[in-house]
């Protein structure tokens, strides 16, 4: 439920933009804005409007007044309420009397549902050129490393050879659709519906004594005129209860996370000592260990998977939230949103500029990846050898062919040149084994030759640079689009 | 042992597409397509294809046999290894020997993420088809119930008039919405990246000596046949670890379980006894009570709810599987999805089906509505009131005006004509109240005519027709676009 | 910025236990203990002790201070490290130098959980007391109400006659088996391991040249002054990663909401215009609707049940992050449990205080509840009919005696008068029914007025008392025991 | 939702004890068990609970009839109403009439909670039996490797040597916990409300003209019988809505797989080739790749990780449905719970099985460790130095000693013999360095005879022999009580 508290550290990423004041004054200025469309369409002069926007500087939103608006929100539920007694206050105070267009025909839902699309909106922002941040640091690391090799691994075992650069672009991948999924989703369009969600109070105001369609016209045009003011998108219908936009938001954001969070999974993987394959970034004070100090913890890692485990939690609360609305507003479900909306964007938002510097200084090392690959053995190339030996090794079917290979890999697991002198035992013993054009069965040495181009993990990376490439494109095109 | 569990009734509406013997029926069939494809690209004779096409029927899916296969499902952590077995054994009896083409240069990943492809489409087909025959169902009683007037509930109080059109606009909303993301998002691609995400076997596979460039063009060219042949699409890229895609779909299924649950809470409160205003459709046997023959319990509503409260947690399993990817191939994140992925895919499809069935056949009862709507009182016209009567009860700023109103409101909860003679009394004490042009501030009559015009719910309810026409018109269009 | 959020209206109640500036106190009580417990053991003057002590008050945790130290925890992932910073600093001010035995052997980990052991046995006190309090309000419920007819529903419709004692006694029951569950379970021991749960440090602190059994004693002898001085228990092993008993805390506390969340489920149902069986306490400016004088909105219940709707999404955060630890101090799971074990801690701990609040002013409308018994008509007694007349109605088996019943109630829903006469004439018809001894078969007036009986709702409450009594003495029994 | 599921590979560990058949045959158990309750109180002869208890092998559970129960679960929402007509069509059968005691007084839900009641506790044994092994495993692991040492890991980095047998004991200590939850919590009574919770119909039932009392004394008798007939507890209260009983069960269950994961989460890490310090068993197919002949994936641990990724999700999803639980029967909240709970004890004991075959079958490979050890260098001394030398740097104060130790690690990161003679050098120029008793600070090799002492891992494990002994102990103690 907290922003920059102790038991969120990083969260202060993201607090300014999602935290009580800025809640407090999106409240503010979704009220404001309400004015000033009323005085677009004519409703009110001008001079009402410039008061409305004036007046909201005038509401204090220190922390003291923020503690107290909290309490107050428990009377109606909601933080519209109190807030909107200091507004109308505040108005009041510079016009000298009430203004009847603050607030004129909203709901508290109205008012809540539109600021929590304001919040939303700057969060947006804010993750969205982090996670292109974070991209564009993948992409410089999957053209980087396209063929810097080392060992893919699959159930935690060793597997085949790959390159980072393939690493770094399958993250890629899930950085750029979860990317694209917050560009495409996580917004929300104002809200209005007035108390019932008819509309009612709305159309009062609006009318001037002509038929209902006119009046009609008038009032979009009036809710169209607040959502320029806002900046925020115009909905088809009343929300208050089809809480589906909601669900897609909190979607984009937990997509946001997961592609994170498996991207560290591995980081986290491969900076352990044992395995030394990259690094992430150090910087002043992080990381340290005031007992131990050779140790320095992945810190932005940990987070972000602290980020990644917590996220799903907060995506199905806002949907047990959204499935338990009922009647024209909700009696609890729309409450149970707020906390978990935010926090989801908080922590999607903090973990993205997590990533953008995880990404943008992370240390590779080549050397080390090398190594692990030629301590994997000629494992990772049994495959390769069990499919290019199937016509070879006549007279066996597939699989015992298969099986004759990983018998020689079991024997040599770390000898690349033994293992392949006995391969080549093994196609001497046989009548006419079907070689590749140029390799001679009868020389030993052109078997050997062959049989060692095979074990080359190097030669052996399949479509890796295709891979790359394309993932480099994808992002490119992302960007331009 | 299949998914119709008695623990979850309802389920076998969803059962036939998604059961093990869908998934098992889904695995040969993505193998025989391999080998098809293979055979359009010349790799193998189309006789072999059509021997892979056969072996599929050749492969015991019965029962005995999927509770035996899933059994050996555990020495691989995944069914594809044993099905495999059994689909290998079935082509060789009919080729006469092993055929080498069979899952070549495939890992089980792609096997089975594309298998799941497989019956998730097939579901999806029959849950498009389930909501649209919902928002159909929804759409007709928009438009028989846009003037059927009823009071509006809010925080479980009665708040304003409204008709039934309006609340069945607002499920409609929220169907067509989730019916959107199930047709944009509900579906995955063909799973294609080899023993570790590389296609080096693949490669190998489509290498005829050309450059790499070539090699790939044609394995590219494979996938896409394969593709076409279980007419599911193409990837950027391989997702064994960026499992994006998948959150989309269990996003976009939870969004629909959210969507019809809320519709169902509302159901299961009007059709309490004491609301009365709606009821859901009998069905022989159907929430019936051996011991209260009275009773006639709302067991398709009651399943829904069932089921919108479940969903969420499915969701939120999936995520937190995808979030745990690691390596090139994950240690568990990626078994965790599956059973919550199908259990959500059958959630929402048997879900749409109750639905549709609910929303085909449900009563309205527009008399009780009428009267619950007088029960409700002069309260429900108080914002009215308090919006017309401000500029007329002159001498009081805004919210005295409102809080006069409020006080008569309260000493008349129910007597709308105790109300306008005590409002017209009001009136009368003002000096030069403000009326509307027609109005006689001085005859009594003519003030209360409008009092009592003011007070008439049928002409509180705002933009209900438009909105009404609205829903429709937008439901119209989705199922046209 | 603290936990009184604007978008969790009613968590200041909780507040001033468990935000930051209460983590960072006890945090800081934590380091000071630690210190104590050493001048205990004799390592250091019991001046260094009063020094550590007094530090405590000399460390800014002001709002300011808050949101700076929330920033540094992320340098090492938690704020332990920058709390101990400034705690250091003000020991070495006060003492001139600095103290050696500060944080001494400590990591931080030991400090961070001991500190949430700390406002978790705080918030506990609060939440015990307030659901002692629930619960004899409850009690009371139950003993006034035990008599207080009403109809009971079940699957939304109406079923059989019961008492409202009974509903509360139901209630009660849930109210009691959380509380209980809270006093043994929601509470955490100190914890102490050290840098890698070995107590290298500590046994190298206590080593005065004795044998490592003699040095183990005084390391025990140790952590257990230490937890004497926090009031909190000494744990039976080292818990960095085995994380059961945080379980245990989180278990418990959501048990604690789901028993509310369910009694706030009945208010809101019995509390809606059309039932009006039962209303929540008002209080000055709680549940007030602005526009809509007539609205009482249910506040208390609508955020004990937006709390019902959150906290299982909490709780499972706690075990997902519990069931990631890894190593010797986890990567993330350890810090995906604090937010969700606070925000379940305040979630519960304003729970309770909202619940006693509520129950402690429940209005009941007793008059309402037979009014509705009445609507609900012969219906409810169709079982009991049923029962009593499969005997009676000869020559029928038992489901056509029932069969009979049946079509009679639906023939008779609302008019029991007509109903016995009804059966009356059915019993007529039969040869020799079986009545009971007192019922003259062959006089009309003895057996109407037999049927008469039965059909007296207030005559088949069953067990009603007996349950009501017996709920009333297991609260007393948790009470003293 | 299934069990022997194919996308749930494992599961069939637990299937028979869980699936559908269980549950139909548990349903068809508890009615037969109620009339021979019934007979015991003499309300019926004996003759018809013979008649009662044969019945149930007559009525048909292969899969057929579960599909075709199945599907008709439906009509009422839940298994109890098609398997009680195929039951009393069997009872009839043999009795050749109806018996009126079958389901006498009882409701569904009875039947459901208490059949559920009777799988867990089938679980439950097999839970406990195989947690017991796993426990007996781990204590044997503890003994034995109790001074195998290895290097801690915090964070993901080396952090302090420790020992194998300490990361054993720290697993044994979830592992104890979560069995001693399971027996305490694992397990629920019978339930018995009847219709709406009042027990009336019972109550009728047990009616022979008495007093009230003496009614409700017979009728809990009645109970207290069924009880014993199927080894279950007698509840203090209704639990129809109160569903405090459930959420302890599943808490249990949830428990187990997060003590299980957090432990595979270390096999799975240790298990890398990169770190090779453990080896779960292998055994015939399992965790062989086809492709890769050298891979030998841990199959075993994969799939606990599985489970203890999902098991949150299930919990949740219980307690989601215990809170919505209304009225005095669910409209959907308890059918939510059911297929959850369900599939957490398939999870929570297939789980304990492979955590037994893992743990008792685990490999050690201590020269290994040893290495890994040695490969982490000085670093994991530097604690233990900073200690000790703090005093002996003199004129320094605490953090500069440490300064000058950890620069000195730096610079000799893996040889100690390098790092003891530049300690020596800085302790010569000390002036006049606080040695311990017999080292000779002039003596440059007395002081370097003591820092190699220093820097030995197997000097500095702490407590770990004691926390061992009393990890198993506190393991013997369980196995007492």
């Amino acid at each position: 439920m907290t922003i920059t508290g102790l038991l969120t550290p990083g969260s202060h990423r993201a607090a300014e933009l999602l935290d009580d004041r800025a809640v407090a004054r999106a409240i503010l200025l979704t009220e404001a804005a309400w004015v000033t469309a009323q005085s677009r369409l004519g409703l009110v002069p001008e001079r009402i409007a410039e008061i409305a926007r004036d007046a909201v500087d005038h509401v204090d939103v220190a922390e003291a007044a923020l503690n107290r608006l909290a309490v107050a929100s428990e009377g109606g539920g909601n933080p519209v309420i109190p807030l909107l007694a200091d507004y109308r206050a505040a108005v009041t105070e510079i016009h000298g009397s009430p203004v009847g267009a603050v607030h004129a025909s909203l709901t508290s839902q109205d008012v809540m549902d539109t600021a929590l699309a304001l919040v939303l909106k700057a969060a947006r922002d804010s993750l969205v050129s982090d996670l292109t941040r974070t991209g564009d640091a993948l992409a410089e690391l999957v053209r980087t490393h396209a063929d810097t090799v080392m060992v893919g691994r699959t159930l935690t075992q060793h597997a085949l050879p790959m390159s980072f650069g393939l690493k770094a672009a399958s993250w890629l991948a899930g950085v750029d659709d979860a990317a694209r999924d917050v560009l495409d989703r996580a917004h929300l369009p104002v809200s209005y519906g007035g108390a019932a969600g008819t509309l009612a109070a709305g159309m009062a105001l609006c009318d001037q004594g002509g038929s209902a369609e006119q009046t009609a016209d008038r009032l979009f045009t009036l809710i169209g005129y607040w959502a320029e003011e806002l900046a925020l998108a115009v909905p088809d219908q009343v929300w208050h209860t089809d809480r589906v936009p909601v669900l897609r938001v909190a979607g984009a954001l937990a997509e946001t996370t997961a592609a994170l969070g498996r991207m560290v999974n591995d980081v986290l993987l491969l900076s352990r000592p044992e395995v030394g394959e990259v690094r992430e970034p150090t910087a002043e004070g992080r990381g340290v260990s005031s007992a131990m100090p050779q140790k320095q913890n992945p810190v932005l890692s940990v987070l972000l998977k602290r980020t990644a485990l917590a996220a799903p939690h907060l995506l199905s609360q806002v949907h047990s939230g959204a499935a338990a609305a009922v009647d024209e507003r909700p009696d609890g479900g729309w409450h149970a949103e707020w906390p978990a909306l935010r926090d989801l964007a908080v922590a999607a938002t903090a973990a993205a500029s997590h990533a953008a510097e995880l990404t943008e200084g992370l240390t590779v090392n080549s050397q080390r990846m090398a190594e692990n690959l030629r301590q994997a053995g000629t494992g990772v190339m049994a495959e390769r050898l069990g499919a290019a030996l199937t016509p070879v090794l006549a007279g066996s079917d597939g699989s015992t062919a298969k099986q004759r290979v990983q018998a020689a890999v079991r024997e040599h697991p770390l000898d690349a040149e033994a293992l392949a002198d006995h391969l080549t035992d093994l196609i001497e013993g046989e009548n006419s084994p079907s070689l590749p054009d140029g390799v001679n069965p009868r020389e030993r040495a052109s078997v050997g030759a062959w049989l060692r181009q095979l074990l080359d993990p190097r030669g052996y990376l399949g479509a890796t640079p295709h891979l790359c490439a394309r993932a480099v494109e994808n992002h490119r095109e992302r960007l331009i689009s």
